[in-house]
């Protein structure tokens, strides 16, 4: 097959929906997907007139993804991958009926509602030859590229301490009690999953840390609270953490922090240096060299690496933002698919987070819960 | 006609360039224009590998604009639309060959390189019907909306100090002197015209001043310089500006500022408040009412506008870059366009810059020239 | 008596030591006091060296604080207060020594090296008609008074986090072994006490986050490290901390975290806004309404209210630094030793941490030490 | 004579006054100085009650400079140097009676009221033994010496372009109308001299950039306005400059720039590198080395010279500010007055600025406001 366009169809991201329209965005810009089916609402209507906005063909638009699995498989131009945005609860089996076609699958996070969900999803995944992705975006900013790169070629020594955290503050009035959509499916349990914040954002912290520092947690101690009201799932977490290696971590998330819009945060530090980061600044990588001057390495500037540069697309000083890190992903994701479209081995430049990262998250979300609920005690992620 | 995608040609950008690539991700990321044909280079071989890598069909493949204006003008379905992102030098013949055709023209900028193209341009605009919009990128900033919005309905009083300056430091050597094509041709009076920095950078500056406050410049006085040993051109630039109804600025471009990489920034004050914009931190304003502390307004925040949340596309602290910027201005003219198509006026929301902006950043290049050679003599724009 | 200068002893703080020379600019700042006499150093020739330095009169300089004591209270112009700036572990005798003679103490931190020994203390100044202030000198910063009042004055509701962190990267290798004088009785258990970071830094951050927020943690768990081979006291602490009211917080302090120099932030939230601030740029505070654009609060500056006026002593954008705040707290106890002489109580805009604080410290410490010995488990700081 | 402190007089800075408890505070931080004479003010009464709160001696509160520097030389324990710090206007007269006593004087900034007056007092001081120190004070500041010692050390190469501005707001209303003294004065031409905001904050600008870069103005363009309506003095000035040896820079002055407190920075760009500097954040220095990530220099950090450490008190991350490099200043005027009395020369680490850069000053107020009446002609600074 050539190097055409993927055919790509999508599930959720239907009008007032968030996340689709910044799927559909990251798809477009590095133009290697066509947007050409969608079951894009649960709602008929909706899904319909979603699917004209988007120029979609009518007999291409669903309104149930399970036909829409079946019927693109079928197709000879049906859909090579599939997006699915949907709330949580119904990325597995989204995803699940794709995988079982032979769809590629590029998933919102976190993975799933439930850990459980989680492993029976990788079983299928395993079960498949279509690759899966997980949109955990913020790994495809270029300068975390350039601090994973940094941690792995040794410029920190062995780590010490991992900082990281994600704090918002739109949580912190009883959103969900005015019937805004998003605030409503995130505070849900049965929608969302145990987790509140530790789910939403929590999960996107954790996947940072592990993704730059290369390590994985093995214990965690979690403090969770539902400050607001009458709220069903925590709105602040605060974590300890104990790394593989001996190195230790303290991750805070949050969305009852005002002055917080998107601040996730991340530092690491090592025996040699370390290195801060955040997103909401995402084209800076301070780092310092134990008994040197700060550095401030810029995207594309003096200083960023090959791993950087890869994924990035515009001169330093000239800002990329989160539509770019998130393309980041689906510009790999197509790497990959053009690999297996051409017989190839997934290139091992694609470092977009897969269902193994997924069931992490999970194990991450459920194991914070059961601490808390715990006291605080220590929770082993390995026996989740 | 429906809202169907624009159909949309590219004169220049082929392999190699630089703004070509980022005027398709433009068009791209709103998912308003279909790329469909290209005279991207004036070599041919070039041209014709440039259009196979953005898969045009082969008879779309130009290596002379000319033809492509009259043939894409025959066809029943050519281009509605031109993005001219060629050398400074072929803006005018290029633009004009559009413009002639009835073909609107998207143009990088300066518009031209000599006020006596930009004229002669800016005549053949007046004698088409097509549109004109000027790709001074900068100008679609959310933040940038914001501060015009705010000085607009009297924020900050009536204005009496404007900074602006941008600073950068890639041609600190002489490194035109190496092959490098972005500095050749800008280095190169015949192809990038009289002004070095003050043509490249400046006139964004210029630009940029003129369309957040409002006001005209009148007058201005110059000392630039060409610190590089045997470059041609400016390399750096001081000017002192008077506006229209009395306030004052300065502006200042570099392209020898070791440690800036593209700092454009902007700072205007008024009676009342005073505003602060970084185009490297671009989802940020800081605004002072006077006798009250600095707010961080940002995009899609608390704060933030109507005139910012037009153009802004996800939630705040997630960051727009370069990119949508750039975006916005190929949807504002597509919002132009698709009026054209229902035989609407322009929307008065649409805020790019016209031929008639270019036309005064000219007479800014050529007024800093004519002042700097005449030792800082205060030049009335009005009169070139 | 009249409002003469007080005159002053000193303890420690000879050739070679830190901080005693920053107490000595913080008393000279504001003028309030005479420094007279010195018991500068357990070493006899330094102790005379030192003094004769500082221009004492001969009979003034002690080798023994003891002496000091007994014959400063014998002589009419005998010393009316004395600072006690030596290792952790003299803290008690000295300080206790003065108390019993009825000389003021004015104490650098922790306020001893152990629980018991603060317990002691307390006592003994229980049972002493002399003042006890204890040097957190970071309460004494403008905008930390300016955090209080807000917080007191309820404009952030009711508080719900509190993230607090010190960070230093001084001692990421074993500088203890290379003799440096620091490092060495900061590292070692016998002069320092049980907490290494948590005592030294730590304890700071969680005075500062009591101080600000008006709340007192009820329980904690902390997880210790000594990341350098063969350091016998913790060099970095997470700690997750549950406050009085059932606010949360977490406390992370390192000596181990390159980049690092004394980097003391606080970020406090609740119900209705957030306020953020750090001691490296201690002349700012971020405060958030909810709702509202971030707001940066100068000292001096608009916004700043009449705690931070207080204890200002320079406009708005001249920054004031680390020794104006250590100079506060001299200043306050000016006021409270003026107070006495006169006869009148101590003025309750006096803030200056007192021996309940020092206290709170040690169960702090000692808490930290107790909770990571047992696995994290959460103790109560009530039961030590 | 002995290293025994400096008999110290002042002349102005009574109740009311602002600069004068600086010079106060500046000279008691570093322990150099007793304040034991002063004409505080020209109101005898306000001249008696202010050298009360000081704690004068009754006959040594003077109602009257020039008795003052008469009485003071005739006494055996005369003050070995005066601090003026009136308003402009009578620096002259007050230095000058003085200087003729042989009595060492420290002197504010600008250091006259005219040219005139300037080249006057350089002629008297140049006829006295004494010492003359003029306290523009942010030269004493750790990082600003850092720079200093960069430039000559070759780190920048040869400078090319300087940028310097001293932007406030707190003029921007007609504040001299409501009574406020310091306005007052500083917008009266008979006490401040010809300039405004030229003479008030311009020329503390200028000397820093001189004072950094070792360079002379050669020619200066200006464009100076009143903004507010009715003030006599400017208070906003444009002006560009040309340095010996080629380098261009721009100087940007205002008092009516909402948002801006005291927002002094400095810019310096040379072949090699760049270094940028503000007032408000004095602890950093940003170092770019051409082609090589941004670097931040702290005070008393890794990078951090011989230049910074020697007028630096305390561990880095701790700031200094405002008063701390005032008293660098007075430390080193200190150590000059310590090598008269010792017969030996003074030491070339004393940088304070001297009776030379303030009649360059002089020039620079009266160069821009004769270029600003000459509608921005060029003035060479040595013909004035």
């Amino acid at each position: 097959m050539s190097n055409k366009r993927i055919r790509l169809g999508m599930v959720g991201g239907g009008r007032d929906a968030f996340i689709g329209g910044v799927h559909r965005i990251a798809a477009r810009i590095d133009d290697r997907f066509d947007l050409v089916a969608g079951a894009l609402s649960s709602t008929p209507e909706k899904a319909r007139a979603s699917g004209e906005d988007l120029g979609l063909a009518a007999d291409r638009i669903y309104d149930d993804y399970d036909a829409m699995a079946a019927k693109e498989a079928d197709r000879d131009d049906g859909i090579e991958a599939v997006s699915v945005v949907t709330p949580n609860h119904m990325h597995f089996p989204a995803a699940k009926a794709f995988l079982m076609c032979g769809i590629h699958v590029i998933c919102d996070k976190p993975l799933t509602s439930s850990l459980a969900d989680a492993k029976a999803l990788a079983e299928a995944a395993a079960n498949s030859d279509a690759l899966f992705i997980l949109t955990h975006n913020y790994t495809g900013y270029p300068m975390i590229r350039q601090a994973r790169e940094m941690v792995a070629t040794g410029a920190l020594g062995r780590l010490r301490v991992v900082q990281v955290e994600y704090a918002q503050d739109w949580l912190s009035a009883d959103l969900e009690a005015s019937g805004q959509k998003q605030a409503g499916w995130r505070t849900d349990p049965a929608r969302s999953g145990a987790g509140g914040s530790t789910g939403d954002i929590g999960s996107h912290a954790f996947n940072l840390a592990c993704f730059v520092t290369g390590l994985e947690v093995e214990e965690l101690a979690a403090d969770l609270d539902a400050f607001v009201p009458g709220r069903r799932v925590d709105d602040n977490g605060h974590v300890m953490l104990r790394f593989s290696g001996g190195a230790k971590g303290m991750l805070w998330c949050s969305q009852v922090a005002p002055g917080n819009e998107n601040a996730l945060r991340l530092r690491v530090y090592g025996e040699k240096g370390g290195l801060e980061w955040s997103q909401e600044d995402p084209n800076y990588l301070w780092y310092t060299p134990l008994g040197e001057p700060k550095r401030l390495l810029t995207r594309a500037g003096a200083g960023a690496g090959e791993a950087a540069a890869r994924v990035s697309r515009i001169p330093g000083g000239h800002p990329e933002g989160y539509l770019e890190g998130f393309a980041t992903i689906y510009n790999e994701a197509a790497d990959a698919i053009q690999a297996r479209r051409d017989g190839r081995p997934v290139p091992s430049e694609c470092l977009y987070p897969t269902i193994a990262d997924g069931v992490d998250g999970l194990r991450f979300i459920e194991g914070c819960v059961a601490s808390s609920q715990a006291n605080g005690t220590w929770i082993r992620l390995a026996d989740l």
